[in-house]
């Protein structure tokens, strides 16, 4: 194949966590041509199963929809020095007050390459034990809910439209392979 | 739970198909705050299986990552008044040079509902004929190559990190499932 590289980035607007920005990629068959992505810090997401086998959802409002979605926690990669691991534990507590005694690694993902480069870092936690939710949370997190759902109905929540978010839909599916023991 | 709208919004940049938005929530506690957002026109996404059962993907140079990704076929929904399933078969076209002969319906997801409205809609397709790419083609789309692979690898292929696509993880595990009958 054609190989390509990006020989030189320009940002239009940074704007809260992101920024958009215009590349110029060049092949090595002299082909040339502008690319717009949009930079982001990378996020981290959390299937925690309770002590019942359950999985431990939140309900909350996504200004980009403008709805309310059910989806796994997880987070933006916004702390300075905290591996992926660190940041999934620490959004366990703010969102759902459970702090996990074991995480592994479920899978690693972009979760939209063509034009964006936010890589999420999906885990399974267990051994949950609950924990003070820290004080200070504002608005959608203060406002979440939580609710638990069997893997076996994972299913039938994606097909009947009740979740619709990626890496929640990756995440269970994922999640359910590993703990019936088909991975 | 609080009630969150979006009472207003702002166009910060548009650039390409992407448009950077700020957008002033309110909730019904009377709380305000501003959410900087991405609109997308939404993507469709389709696993193609051949007659002899295996998926038919695409490896191709992405710009967002500079990096080359094995993903199923997809595409922006950027024709007027074309439908999703017209999207796909079209995709299918340019991409892989495989018309279908049936489309069906294996999800509809957020790619990053925490910051982008893009919104996706998974197919799976079959009875597929060979016809030609149309001309005209350029850059990426001209230099990406087809792969075969079996279902069953997908979660091989996701655990080792060759394939690291949303869209690609959803599409494969939800097409196993479809075609062992375990949906």
């Amino acid at each position: 194949m054609t190989g390509f590289r990006v020989e030189a980035s320009r940002t239009l607007t940074d704007a809260a966590f992101l920024s958009l920005e215009e590349r110029h990629v060049v092949s090595s068959d002299g082909d040339a041509f502008y690319r717009v992505v949009v930079r982001h810090p990378g996020a981290v997401a959390v299937v925690p199963i309770d002590d019942d086998g359950f999985a431990v959802l939140i309900r909350q409002y996504r200004a980009a929809v403008d709805a309310v979605m059910l989806e796994i926690p997880a987070g933006k990669r916004d702390v300075p020095h905290e591996s992926p691991e660190e940041t999934a534990a620490r959004e366990l507590i703010e969102e759902i007050a459970l702090a996990p005694g074991r995480i592994t690694s479920l899978a690693t993902f972009y979760n939209s390459p063509g034009f964006c480069d936010e890589l999420t870092h999906l885990f399974l936690a267990d051994e949950l034990r609950a924990v003070d939710r820290p004080d200070g949370l504002r608005h959608e997190e203060a406002a979440m809910t939580v609710e638990r759902v069997q893997l076996d109905e994972a299913r039938g929540l994606i097909a009947s439209g009740e979740i619709v978010d990626a890496k929640t839909i990756v995440g269970l599916l994922l999640a359910g392979r590993r703990l019936t023991g088909d991975d």
